[in-house]
């Protein structure tokens, strides 16, 4: 027991300290490594299982609803990026810019793409003619480089890995329709798959997407109270296309320019995984999007028949994703490194157990011990794994409801940053100013504008004039 | 009929003009656009379906294997680059440099990585420490970017995706077992899934990888008889380690350097399926690896009961992937797209058809018509699809055997580049002059010295001094 108590004594405790516990699962979990250049992160098997498990449920979703994957090259010219102002304001600051290639010096530098509106953009406008053309649905799975000043792991780093789509359209509807379709995607995929529960909601102007119309959103609460925004769909009308030059035939014969979309998930969804299911012991990982869901440890493995009682059991569990810990460290140093990872269910066998024909399964959400039949294990598993994922979405559910509070007036508003954390819903008027008052005075920023409007009062909580929106507010990473 | 031979019609035939054709291939099968850098490429959807399938075939051999995946940053800084000699002396002409992020100069360079040893070896350099570290058969799938001067679709561009395995062993054995194991992997994955034979061998030591002890190729013969290798697996002893200090204590308490491999294959593959087995109508397909497998095509679609009974049919044929083609252009013109794209099958069905409770299948390969009931349709194609892949393959390799001779003497040697194309064995005595004479002379390279070796003759095909292997040579992509 010595080995798992230095183990876990390696964590920090997320009461205490959530930033470095954070910081210390990452390491720990195995999930990620620094590398030698500031904000670029190396993915170790563990981390970048996360992301392949993400990217194969995404992708499955994004295939039912008619996406078809692409890929469009890393570097964009300046020339191209400058053509929508809005975009290029947005980005400028902080891209990696390119000027040699090779010995040459390049006559037009090129910027790694920090995002592909412009480059879609641009390879619509050849391939778009009519509307028989329409729709396009393209998806691309690729990294992209931001030049942040601050970085962590998984929330903000100067390389991330993500999902982009780009859509166009022949009508504004469509566009809309599918900007908000791609939203639902997400918010199932958070909910079903990660057993993570989203706010859905419209950003305000201040926050939306440089150069879109519209910014759909969903929000979720980390377990300190901050918000993460966890995926984000824009509607750009046909700006982009009238700055890029996408027109095509309509069937009325006339010539119009497209309407188009884009959509995006990053890898920071990994940074959510960790920080509304994680524990003191390290990660907990929903069944569905664990890469391995029961880890079988054997006890006093050295004696006759425990190894290969445990390779049995492996075998009978063949249906889910099944390891055997077979190292030579101690059980409980195994355990712990089980819990460190987030594995579902553990299964303890050793020579007793064998004996009785019984094992026992461990859960790793709720640490629940059950004794087991091994003839009866492969059923128990079966029912325990959609019983996990199941809890983990209700606890996180009620995490976030016990966390969202309502603020009716200017005083509920501020007392309610002071003494809680999480996210306070009030009604707002609609202007700038007021948004930016408050994110001065109290430090929160506006999540969104949700979908499910409440009427909290008539009055703006900032301004005291009459208010058009009830808005999320809270502290976000 | 005139829409399908206008489609048709807008191939270059591959025996006018190969190159044409290829180039044809690429673009009226929809598999690539060009963007408007040079050299970058955008993979339309038909293209990028290849390289998932690639990916999704590949990548469960690699797990079969041990391999795990990783993903290490996009950028590598110049000193690191630089620490082993003749690795940077290969890359440095063709990096791309990063010289600003934002609106700031960095303090050092940075450039695009061409290809990941020095990354991964910096980060090993971490993560090893004792002999229990050992092995670490890692993987990452991504896209490297080289400053090409000539660039072809998926031959040769600025940016290419692929796959770069590095591992790290305990011992010298240890690694060239691995190295060759990955080599074998890439050969059974083109033989068994991709349908193209390939010739297992070594690289000689000119040909080698910058900073390898050995490279192992795979070579394929295209259908214009020239070379394109497809696949390579390197072994570098302990050199990188030596540059990179990648050190761990052994079983017996010494510290030792570790021993390095890497491999990789990338979207190059796709020129070879295309070259390999496609014809004057288009892309021909492996159904393994085919996207669509089979294209369902209503006649007189406008007909009752057409569009049903196709729908009927697809969901009769829901264990394969396809499609019905239910746009309203002709089925003449359907037929030619269907073959344009290399879809392995096509099921005809109209009025006449449905009456009778029978329908048409279409090979792409051999185009061999076959009437089919429509009840026995599911059995049919299961039949057909692994015949076809049987079938292409046997093929190709019939083509490789025919177009690969043997030179015992210098005038035959000549006489074969001369009259013929592809593959020539000859007796080879080890020189580098010798190899570099030939590829003056007849414009050919060394493709490997083959796992397969034969005594064709006492001596070099070139200097006339005693020979010490036989090895492969062709003009090559």
């Amino acid at each position: 027991m010595a080995d798992q108590k230095k183990l876990v004594a390696e964590i920090t405790s997320m009461d205490e300290d959530f930033t470095q516990w954070y910081t210390d699962v990452v390491i720990k979990a195995g999930l990620i490594a620094y590398s030698n250049i500031k904000g670029f992160m190396v993915y170790k098997p563990a981390g970048y299982a996360l992301w392949e498990a993400v990217q194969k449920h995404l992708d499955a979703r994004f295939k039912a609803v008619g996406v078809e994957n692409v890929y469009l090259p890393m570097m964009i010219p300046e020339n191209l990026l400058s053509k929508e102002s809005d975009l290029v304001n947005g980005f400028a600051p902080e891209v990696a810019w390119v000027t040699h290639g090779g010995q040459e010096e390049l006559q037009e530098r090129i910027c790694v793409r920090p995002t592909s509106e412009t480059l879609f953009s641009d390879f619509y406008k050849d391939e778009v003619h009519s509307y028989r053309d329409l729709p396009k649905n393209y998806n691309q799975w690729c990294s992209v480089v931001r030049w942040e000043k601050e970085t962590r792991p998984f929330l903000r780093s100067r390389e991330f890995m993500w999902q982009e789509g780009h859509t166009v359209h022949a009508t504004m509807e469509e566009a809309e329709e599918r900007t908000k379709l791609m939203l639902d995607v997400y918010a199932d995929f958070c909910a079903e798959d990660l057993a993570i529960p989203t706010i859905k909601g419209r950003k305000t102007d201040k926050e939306k997407f440089a150069g879109a119309i519209a910014t759909y959103t969903i929000e979720a609460l980390m377990h300190d109270g901050r918000a993460l925004q966890s995926g984000t769909s824009h509607n750009f009308g046909d700006d982009f296309a009238r700055a890029y030059g996408i027109q095509f035939t309509d069937k009325d014969n006339k010539l119009k320019y497209a309407f188009q979309t884009s959509w995006g998930l990053s890898t920071r969804i990994i940074g959510a995984l960790i920080m509304v299911h994680g524990d003191n012991s390290g990660l907990v990982l929903p069944p569905k999007i664990a890469p391995t869901q029961v880890m079988i440890i054997p006890i006093q493995q050295r004696k006759a028949g425990v190894l290969e009682k445990a390779a049995e059991i492996k075998e009978m569990l063949k249906d889910f994703r099944v390891k055997v810990d077979e190292t030579d460290k101690s059980p409980g140093f195994k355990f712990a490194e089980q819990e460190m990872r987030g594995i579902p269910l553990r299964v303890e066998i050793g020579p007793r157990d064998i004996a009785e024909g019984k094992c026992v399964v461990v859960r790793r959400d709720t640490r629940e011990k059950i004794s087991c039949d091994i003839a009866s294990l492969p059923e128990k598993i079966g029912e325990l794994l959609p019983q996990i994922q199941n809890d983990m979405y209700e606890r996180a559910k009620k995490h976030l409801e016990e966390h969202t509070f309502e603020a009716p007036d200017k005083e509920t508003f501020e007392a309610l940053f002071e003494e809680t954390k999480g996210f306070v819903k009030a009604m707002w008027c609609g202007s700038r100013e007021c948004e930016e008052k408050i994110k001065e005075d109290y430090s929160v920023t506006s999540r969104c504008i949700p979908y499910k409007q409440q009427h909290l009062s008539d009055v703006c909580v900032c301004c005291g004039k009459p208010a058009t929106k009830m808005v999320y507010w809270g502290r976000a990473y």
